[in-house]
This record gives structure tokens, sequence and C-alpha cells, in this order.
């Protein structure tokens, strides 16, 4: 059975979500200002929380999408991001800046701001990043990475078999259609094994596609590395920097995600996204505050 | 025999070269303007140049000293830089920005720019950075990573074993000293390993020991992963995302940089660098233009 027909099987019958309309696709969506190039409006989706916080890929994503508007090339591929304070559902802005526009590649930096109770904006997160177009890319691959070793999709672990990832209501748990490996599943049953590494597969909840925008969002979706470590807690994300390498090919993803230093409070997570072609299509790395 | 060779030799027994007092410090300071808080005039110097384009590494620890001055936390803990154009040796100016102090990390950016025919400010690099304090961090280490495997010093190649590893000069291989693993050093006679990968013993010439801001050179100072790979010319840095992750001992580094996935037109380079104490103190990842 090939991993699509695995997806399908357990997809919603009527799964019509698409690329540019999809819980995804609205939840992203920014209003430019007619009287301000290069700012947008948007709205924090309280449907990506983790308890309380807003998750930090799907952040990423909504910043991600402002690039893709306002730079000369629409694929973000390479996106660093630091994060300043933790953002809350309602109302944010989005204000871009042209860095320099190249033939191939464009950079640009942007910040997502909220509002404080006096209406002055906040910054959440800045972001500096180079955009260019994934379909002019040649087609050599050369690569020595191969997919990670996950369990076929039917015999991963998805919410319904577990307690959720961390206590506590966490709407994002619904976009998701995550299918943990089991052998990166013990924490939830108070058997982690030790080694800092999370796989799954990833979809979407409404079986919309992934896209490079989307990626942004796949990178930062997984529970943290740290919980297979044995720790517990909110790990912060502090920055972020992904790599899209190539447009996903449509169907399920694989995720791997590895910690191989925790040491000093911080720990960095090193995630790779695999497509159901078997190509690497995503490689990120995250610094982040170690659970006390 | 050269230089290099003479110094790579053996630690010279007399070396007076120390942090504040090296050729590295010379070459990195900067003069900040009275009447600019945050803006520092610098000048490239022709010493760390390959061919005629000044190494990115250099250019980022003189970036990331700029950082050290300005925020209120002085040693870098995560930092990335985008590069937008190519620098030449001469005067540059670096404007940094405090975006947020807090109480164990401030961020910050800035830019390096070097001037046009007409005195224009061009920018060459921009940088967005968390700064910390690691002798304020923790003693937990729950690391899985090991060090690299690479043989010992004296049976590791310098500079004297063979060709310069880029035709042409460059000055920065008289003041790096660079004993490559034998297994990485094969693309100098022809015969690169296929793997991608590039391991080396590193020191500074004038024996400085390392601190911090020179991690920031060392992750971006060996021969490009892509000469193992069987690819010769340049390989142009467009991002280089690099974690600080504990103060170095005195002593030789260990770095090993693997490049994994070469697709696209694009690679990556993760770099790892361990002090003389087998701790992890830097991680990189670069997002680098493949040679044509």
């Amino acid at each position: 059975m090939s991993h699509a027909a695995a997806a399908s099987a357990s997809a919603p019958a009527t799964a019509t979500a698409t690329i540019g309309d999809s819980e995804f696709d609205r939840d992203t969506a920014l209003s430019a200002r007619a009287d301000e190039p290069g700012v947008y409006d948007a709205e924090l989706s309280a449907g990506w929380t983790i308890i309380t916080a807003v998750n930090g890929g799907y952040l990423l994503a909504m910043v991600g999408r402002a690039l893709s508007q306002a730079l000369p090339h629409a694929d973000p591929f390479t996106v660093s991001a630091h994060y300043l304070s933790a953002s809350a559902p309602g109302p944010a802005v989005i204000r871009t800046q042209l860095v320099r526009a190249g033939r191939t590649l464009s950079t640009g930096q942007a910040s997502l701001f909220q509002f404080d109770e006096n209406g002055a904006e906040v910054e959440r997160i800045r972001v500096l990043a180079s955009y260019g177009d994934l379909d002019a890319l040649p087609d050599d691959v050369r690569t020595t990475a191969l997919p990670p070793v996950i369990p076929a999709y039917e015999d991963c672990l998805g919410a319904e078999a577990g307690p959720a990832p961390i206590p506590g209501s966490s709407a994002i748990v619904d976009r998701l259609r995550l299918r943990l490996d089991p052998a990166t599943a013990g924490w939830a049953v108070g058997a982690p094994s030790g080694k800092g590494e999370m796989r799954s597969w990833f979809e979407l909840a409404d079986g919309r596609d992934a896209d490079a925008l989307s990626l942004l969002l796949v990178v930062d979706a997984l529970p943290p590395t740290a919980f297979d470590l044995g720790l517990v807690g909110w790990a912060p994300t502090v920055e972020l920097t992904t790599h899209i390498r190539r447009r996903p090919a449509a169907g399920p993803l694989r995720v791997a995600i590895t910690t191989r230093n925790l040491a000093g409070g911080f720990l960095e997570e090193d995630a790779e996204v695999w497509d159901s072609e078997d190509r690497l299509v995503a490689q990120s790395r995250q610094l982040a505050r170690a659970p006390r």
C-alpha cells in the first residue's frame, strides 16, 4: 500500500480542502493595507494554540506568507526567525521590508506585532528571509540523506491512541493529523526513550496538501523532543531557521526531529521533512530553552 | 617552508597571542562613532580573504563583535546571517539595533555596509541575533552528541602537505592552522570521498585561544564540503545560522562539517565545533549555492 493510499484510508472520505482553500489558508490570510505598501493586517486564530500560546510554526507561516506577497520572489528558501514575546489569538500586523532584490533570490525582513492595552505595537517575532522560485531550480540531486525509518502510517499513533501531548486544551491538535512513531511516543505513557527523537507522519486535518508555506508550520508542529528526553514542560523557541529545498509532492509528509545537545539550559531541535516522493523538502534547526 | 607550515609543526612554545591581543582581535576591531550610538566603523582586512573575497566567517565575527558591544548581553547565543553581496577589503560600517532587551537574552539586529564609488552604503550582510551570558548557564549536560572521530593532530594534514585548497592567493590560509582529517582531504589530490564531509583541527595561527566571537569565524573556515563531493568552485553562502552553546576551553578545536542534501543547485553545510574538553561548543548550518 502506498503512503498516499494509507493516508486516504483514514482521511475523511470527503476531504476537499485544497491549497488556497483550507483551514491553514483561511487562518493565515492577510489584508494588505492600501496606504502602506508591505504592511498586512492579520488575525491570529485560536485554532492553532497550545494551551494559550499561538504555535510558533503557525506564526512563522503567516509571516512567511506576508513576505511571499511583498518580495519579488514567492517561495521561501531560507527563513530565520527570532521569537521575542509570546503571541495570543487576536489582531496582529506584519510589517515587511525588501532588503535586496536579486535575479534568483530576494532577501526581506518582516516583524509581526500585536498590541498592548494602549494599542501600542509589541513585537512578537522578527524574521530575515531569502526567497526564490522553487520551480526554477535544476533537477540535480546528489543527496546522501535517507528518509527517516518510520513504521507504516497505520502502525503509528494518532491523537486518539493516547493522552493529549500537553495537558490542557490545545486547539492545534484538531488542525493536525499527526501519527507518531511508537518508538518516539513512549513519553505519553511515562516511558520516554531518552534519545531526544520525535518522528511522525504529518498531514493537515482537513486534507490540504503541503506547500512551501505550510512547511514553515510543519517544522515546529510535533511534540517537543524534550518529552522523549523525559522532560516535561514548555520549551520556548528562541530562534528557528528553516530551509525549504523543494516544493513538496502531494500526500502525507514524514517529519523526523532530533536533539543531540541539551546543555546549559538550552537545546537544539533539528527537523527534516520528507515528502511522498522520498525527497527531503525542508530542513530546520531551532534553539529552544530546555524545560525547567 | 611557509610561515603556516612552520606554525603547524607544533604549538609554538612561546605563543603570545591572547584573547584581546591577536591578529583576530586587531582585524575585527571596531571604532564606535561618538555621535551615533550603536554605529561602528571598521576596516575589513585583506588578511582574511579567499582569492579576493573576504571570508564570511570573519565578516560574521566582526558583526558579532559590534552586537556584543551594543547589546546588554555580551555573548552570542544564536546568530542568523543573510549574505547580500560580496565584501572586499577596505572600510566598512556596522549599524546595530536593539530589538528587545530581556533578563537572560537580548535580541539585536546589525548590518555591515561598504561603500560604492559615490560613497553610498551598500549592504553586505544582515544579522539577527540573540545574546546572553554564557557564564550564567547551568551546568546540566544531557547531550547524546559525540565528538567527531578524527585522527590525532599529528596525523592530520596541514597546509604544507598539499596544494592550496583553492588556486590562487588566499591570505586566510596564513591566519589559520587547519589540520584536515586525511579521510576528508582526498579532494586535494583528485580523490574526493564523495561523502560531503570535512573534518579538521582548528587553531588561529598566532596561537590565540578561541572565544565565543571567534567561533563565528570557525564555523565557516574549513574548505567547502562540496570539494569532498567532487565539485570545484565557489559555494557562496546565502544564510548561516550559528548557535554558541558554551565558552570554549583553551586549546585546539575540532570541527566537523557535513552536507547531506545537495539538490536543486543548493546545499546545506552543518558544522559542529568541539573544544579540548570534549564539549560541543557551537553548531551551525548554512545554505549555500552549489558550485556550478
